[in-house]
């Protein structure tokens, strides 16, 4: 999933939200430090109490003001409560708010690596991802490409592995992506385009009805927590594994610089504490969450689930390598962090492959477990 | 990996520990509220310092106290500092220390059903482990297992999925475990003996020299990072993959109730939070660094890789489960974890294998990625 500005704001789930934006930005109060306390506002890209998403900056914002006992109390706003949802960055960058919540992805425009750092097509799972950032430098990588933005950055979230996306055609090879007419943003989209599809952008609120017109072939969404409280089923025929082009999405917190900076030692522990703490109970939700809605749409809705082909899977990765290397080959900081990306997951596939991935294998062989 | 009371602190790796506890005991400090500042002691089950574990038990004792600014400041001993590694769920249930930290299977001596929710043979991975905590139910029936030794329990770490083991003989069939002395302690160690094998118990100390006379053909550990530094590769031959045995190894703070129900709610909220963000971290740790010891050992030292053939690990698998079936059946509280266990594990294992089982796979189709 990766939602664009225009679409987003306008569609369907925020339907309304950005009309507002004015009126509520004027009407909110400055933050306030008095006898040591501090009251800050969160702006999110996501519409309020969004499921996954909107609610771990929900959690976010209620860890770090239980924890502080209120000397930092965080009140968190949906997309539009007080600037539209893409105008997050911006309302932090310029100290308007102390705090955002969003995915990495959505600052592409204003620091190229930024994108990078969100998901890279056939990159690395949630586990690898959060191993590169606390092990592996990506923290401090991060660190420099949202200094750019004048913030702090901390990754606050994660999806896990999204699905393939929802398809009204047969994908058998890679010729099948010649013609297809597909919503899907990002990295994912740079990937299929070059396989000859045409990307379509659409509001989030036009895209079912488009599905079912023709006037889009394909759609991919998140994953079946998401996918099945949108509706996507009734207007679909396969919905494709895995999610190849985001194996592990990281959500963000972003922190005004100097709000950061002028934050005691005990309140910066709290903040940073909070995300890594967030980062693991949003990738909890969604496996969690992501299990009964798989059940729910096979089982109630009848849907047809198909793994992608190795041989389209195979091209989609070699197209991958070619398009992110073109990409990040003319900027040196998103180079770098792809450098760092590509080194890091080479290690993480091989001791991926004798770990999880082989456990996964043995536990899927044809015995009986535990029976109740 | 499971260590043995009697085995570990005897063993080289805590040698000596365990005679300097009584009298490190009378010489500590009780713990103190003065000027509403808490000090609180942690006693482990881990060697000061132990490379993973020990470490996580730190940054568990450093996170608490820089968020609380000292109002709550948590001092950490390594196993026989205080009291000798197993003594410590003891020290904490009768209020001589606060808290402590060690893997649940180490109490089932006092509660049978701990050791379900530490790690199952063909069990859980990590990220299900933390859903099941988390969104499955796993916390409540974990506090009531704790709340029986007195304490409140948190998860608080974990190894992810650990290797099979060093062998010295090769493992083609279920046969080759007739007659095979192995350490391998815990649930494990009771498949293995139900597929033929003879268990041995040793002090760690003695393990390496037990392996090079041929006294036991194989044992298992933790996992690269662990091993390497063990020494392992000079006595073994064969390293087999994958920990069928335990897939995610938890890690638990366990916290004495009396002192738990007295804290005021941010620093409940302090010490909680601190242990969610610890599970991270002490996961991406293994992540990062069995990467690097994995290459370590195959490729400076040697080491002759291999996997368990499917046909082994099917009976394996098979085994597993009518050993965990009938070791819970006899007590209600152990049948009612693992049936938690299996109900979650069965959604999981679906999901699983159509997001990050087949992301590994598409991953490591033949194709170049990213070229430097």
């Amino acid at each position: 999933m990766t939602l664009h500005r225009r679409n987003f704001v306008t569609g369907a789930v925020a339907g309304g939200a950005a009309a507002t934006a004015a009126a509520a930005a004027s009407t909110f109060p400055k933050p306030a430090i008095a006898q040591d306390r501090r009251e800050w506002r969160m702006v999110t890209t996501w519409p309020k109490n969004f499921p996954g998403l909107g609610t771990g900056a929900n959690i976010l914002g209620d860890l770090i003001t239980r924890m502080s006992d209120g000397r930092l109390s965080v009140t968190v706003y949906g997309a539009g409560e007080i600037v539209p949802a893409f105008e997050a960055m911006d309302a932090v960058s310029n100290g308007t708010v102390e705090m955002g919540h969003g995915a990495p992805y959505y600052w592409k425009g204003k620091v190229d690596a930024s994108q990078y750092i969100a998901a890279t097509p056939f990159g690395m799972n949630a586990q690898e991802q959060n191993a590169w950032f606390q092990y592996g430098g990506g923290q401090e990588l991060a660190d420099r490409v949202y200094e750019q933005m004048g913030c702090k950055f901390f990754p606050s979230g994660n999806t896990g592995t999204q699905m393939g996306g929802w398809f009204n055609k047969e994908m058998n090879t890679i010729a099948d992506y010649q013609g297809l007419k597909m919503r899907i943003p990002g990295l994912g989209g740079e990937v299929v385009k070059a396989a000859g599809a045409t990307v379509v952008n659409l509001p989030g609120g036009e895209l079912l009805a488009a599905m079912q017109s023709g006037a889009i072939d394909a759609m991919e969404w998140v994953g079946p927590y998401n996918d099945l409280a949108f509706g996507i089923y009734q207007v679909a025929q396969y919905y494709y594994y895995p999610g190849w082009h985001e194996p592990a999405t990281v959500l963000d917190n972003f922190i005004n610089l100097d709000a950061w900076s002028e934050l005691p030692d005990d309140l910066k522990a709290i903040v940073e504490v909070a995300n890594t703490a967030v980062n693991q109970l949003v990738l909890g939700e969604f496996v969690a969450r992501n299990n009964a809605a798989l059940q729910s749409l096979i089982n109630e809705h009848n849907v047809d689930l198909r793994p992608f082909p190795d041989e389209l899977l195979t091209e989609l990765g070699r197209i991958s390598g070619e398009v992110l290397g073109d990409l990040t080959s003319a900027d040196p900081l998103s180079s770098e962090v792809m450098q760092s990306i590509v080194s890091f997951r080479s290690e993480a596939r091989a001791w991926g492959n004798v770990s999880e991935r082989a456990f996964a294998g043995a536990r899927d062989l044809p015995f009986d477990w535990v029976t109740p």
